[in-house]
């Protein structure tokens, strides 16, 4: 066993994972004397016809075989047929042993336990899982093999850098020209930004698209060019448009998460972080429109313009940018079905790959460029460590995303969660698994105060200096308890079913099956 | 000694060069086993400063040593300044030995040969080589080392197949954020489409951005992004704006190339090349254009519609696209400095990489999508072989640029020449150097009549039914000889001077010194 800088206890090898190497700090891994991946080189002729009649005609030339690694991207969201559709011809071909890499996985992949079982699928890569497919996991170790978590900067990472090599990657494309050339904004399975497969592309060793709209060559806006693409496959329809174009993101109504929302731009704001050129990133959850939706009466009452919103962008973001709040959109997967065709009308909606958002090896990226953040999650810990892909029971039920990425390159990062869920302690003295090392968050805002953590005391003077006072994050824990009790901790087997690791291919935490 | 398809003898190894692969025809060569190039992972944390003080300070920190091959591009055209500064900061930073691997040379490059002398330069790869730079290397081999000539095409498949392995990329960008995001059609210096650095900077160990137009981060529109680079250096100027900005190309008035041009535009349209749909190129020269103006207005006349128009794009074809005569237009290389800026505001009007224009050995490229592609040069001969890199006198005078790679891909190729130039024969028994394979050549227009390639009897039905009389090629040069006498053949010396790629690495012709 050997020990991370978070104190927690790893194998030094992993079955179904391999070596670990142990987080060491959020910018600790200098992964500056490898090289990159290569793919193979190919071959093109005038006439050769990428287009296939099915899906198993793209498999077949794409030489599919036991045991290879086939990449998805998550883009259609609940309404996403593609993923099913393949690994369900790849069951009908008899082939098995395969590990899916996605980007993640939704309700739409609920039946690949089904496959599991199966011997079909025998690994899983991804930013997260939920519902019954997690459930099975974490309780029944029906995978075996543990599922490999990555943010979605460490998966493009780990793409880029080879330690992922997927052999056939398929990408649902919304629109794309008989030779590949494709988009995600234009059709009627338009999803929007196009960023975690323009990675996938670059590396694979096969890329197939997968289209309902095939439009005449050559496609005008082009977010992965027919270099990489080796064959495309037209289907009646990429899933159910209406799961695709979904999601759309509402403010809170919830009284206490308003409270939450409203104090945390109070905090932003004492901060000196709502500022002329400021940028920004929210995620997708309620909570965090609430705040952006306080930011924007502050901005427009103060004539501030931010330079940039990052990250999943919703129709919030798109209405701020619109009305001239922010400069600039930096898009890796539109949430909001209704902006799905924004990216390709508006000079300043950017579109960028997941390595652009958020590779920690590459010459830069996006989220190190970032102000501030906010993010919310299942618990966080008197150390600032958070936790958003398991629940205090111990079960996956979440997904990393952009978050510990977003967090480790912003300037200031603020989480926002209620302190008791369910009656369970979402304040802890100890997470059950941590995905964003507490040195990536700097300040909580709960219902019950605010607290900074240790190492940024210059925002806690900002923060007294406005008069707005600051708890002690152990005297809030002890509050919490004193309500809730100490709940009774999870007992886990010795198997592991999970490997979370962390942005830089470091492991920050392992995942036992739950006892 | 081997020989390649076309009969030419050919060195084993070339010192210089290395082991030669001989060319055994247009799409001989199946790299579909190797892998492509790998560049180092890189690194970055918030906050780190790609801003440079100066081209020097750039290369410091990007390690360039003795021995090194750094990569240039020339879209900057006659006045671009980055090249030039940067060897004369290699020049006093005491570095030699350097290759570089340009795009091209233009004007603004001839004092390079300063360099070559000084032991700075050591090896040339390029598209094309002209002026008192190309005849001293032609007649002195003041160079030592074989200039390594590369298609537009065969240039991006080498540096992603690792055949050239560029250490430090630098790229001239007319707008460039601090992180590095750039593009080619904002700004004083901008020159439009960016399509060969694109290749570079995904495959360069370092890439240094240049730019006189620092903008605010982000970028909006980006054609290469920052995840790729390393350095940012600002300067006062790319060169000389009007030298940037000009190559105006106008309609030749010479009245013998437009009877060419007309006979070539009737040829084109009895072999049925125009109609609805159809995809096209022509070259930069004035003879082309005056083609397409004669294709123009048999499209008004008929009411057709092409899809593309690829290539260099000129101010003529962009016109053409307004018009909506081509649905839309492909760019590596803008040719008029009057439509730099027009890629970022037209839907059509798409930019792509030299890799997406026209590598063999990618999984397609637009060069294989071309119904007709027209292309001039200094000869041909009797088995339709094309040289453009050298003249009649054996001097190194010209350029590969995209013509071999839409050649082999175009339905249709169509030369156009003058029969004699200077007194000299401009069809010949044999071209002086062979740059594009006769069985890429279908159809030759000279003022002295038509003449079909024997490999397509198709073509030449298609010209008679149309009552258009075609001549056999060796009569027409009999007639020429019979003008001009037989020229005097050009002595050579032992010494290699040139190496000519084919598209896809393997070697078609050697230039030798002249005597």
């Amino acid at each position: 066993m050997i020990k991370n800088s978070l104190g927690i206890n790893l194998p030094e090898y992993i079955e179904g994972y391999g070596n670990v190497k142990p987080y060491m700090g959020a910018f600790a891994n200098i992964e500056n004397t490898s090289y990159t991946a290569t793919r193979k080189n190919a071959f093109s002729k005038p006439n050769t016809k990428k287009l296939c009649l099915s899906i198993k005609e793209s498999i077949e030339k794409s030489e599919l075989k036991n045991g290879m690694t086939v990449s998805f991207h998550h883009h259609l969201r609940n309404g996403d047929g593609v993923m099913m559709a393949v690994i369900e011809t790849i069951y009908e071909m008899g082939i098995k042993d395969i590990s899916i890499c996605s980007s993640s996985f939704t309700n739409a992949h609920e039946n690949l336990l089904h496959y599991i079982k199966l011997g079909v699928i025998t690994s899983l890569h991804t930013s997260g899982l939920r519902g019954n497919l997690a459930k099975e996991i974490s309780t029944e170790n029906v995978l075996k093999k543990p599922v490999i978590f990555r943010t979605h900067g460490g998966r493009a990472r780990a793409i880029e850098a080879g330690e992922v090599k997927i052999d056939i990657a398929f990408i649902g494309a919304p629109a794309c020209d008989e030779e590949g050339n494709m988009n995600g904004s234009e059709g009627k399975s338009a999803f929007g930004a196009m960023g975690y497969p323009m990675i996938d592309a670059l590396y694979a060793n096969k890329v197939v698209a997968i289209t309902d709209n095939l439009v005449k060559y050559p496609l005008k806006r082009i977010s992965i060019p027919e270099i990489y693409v080796d064959y495309v496959v037209v289907v009646d329809s990429l899933g159910d448009p209406n799961l695709i174009a979904s999601g759309a993101t509402r403010i809170t109504k919830n009284p206490t998460e308003l409270l939450i929302a409203e104090n945390a731009a109070k905090v932003l704001i004492a901060c000196d972080a709502i500022k002329n050129g400021f940028s920004f990133q929210a995620g997708s959850g309620g909570a965090s429109l609430a705040v952006s939706m306080f930011l924007k009466d502050y901005m427009a009452k103060n004539n501030i313009k931010g330079s940039f919103a990052s990250g999943g962008i919703n129709a919030y973001l798109f209405e701020l940018y619109k009305e001239g709040f922010f400069e600039s959109l930096l898009d890796i997967q539109t949430f909001d079905g209704s902006i799905a065709n924004e990216i390709a009308k508006n000079d300043g909606y950017i579109e960028m790959s997941a390595s652009m958002y958020a590779n920690p090896h590459n010459r830069s990226c996006v989220a190190h460029k970032i102000d501030m953040m906010m993010l919310s999650a299942t618990e966080i810990d008197i150390d600032f460590n958070v936790n958003s892909i398991t629940g205090s029971h111990g079960m996956i039920m979440g997904a990393l995303g952009g978050a510990p990425d977003t967090a480790a390159g912003a300037k200031i990062t603020l989480m926002t969660v209620p302190s008791i869920r369910k009656r369970m302690p979402i304040i802890t003295d100890k997470v059950t698994n941590i995905v964003t090392p507490g040195e990536s968050v700097d300040i909580l805002v709960s219902d019950r105060g605010i607290c900074v953590n240790p190492k940024r005391d210059d925002l806690k003077e900002k923060l007294n200096n406005n008069n707005i006072e600051t708890r002690n994050i152990k005297e809030v824990y002890e509050e919490i308890i004193s309500l809730t009790g100490i709940p009774s901790k999870v007992s886990y087997t010795d198997k592991i079913v999970g490997v979370v690791e962390y942005r830089d291919g470091t492991v920050i935490d392992i995942i036992y099956q739950i006892k």
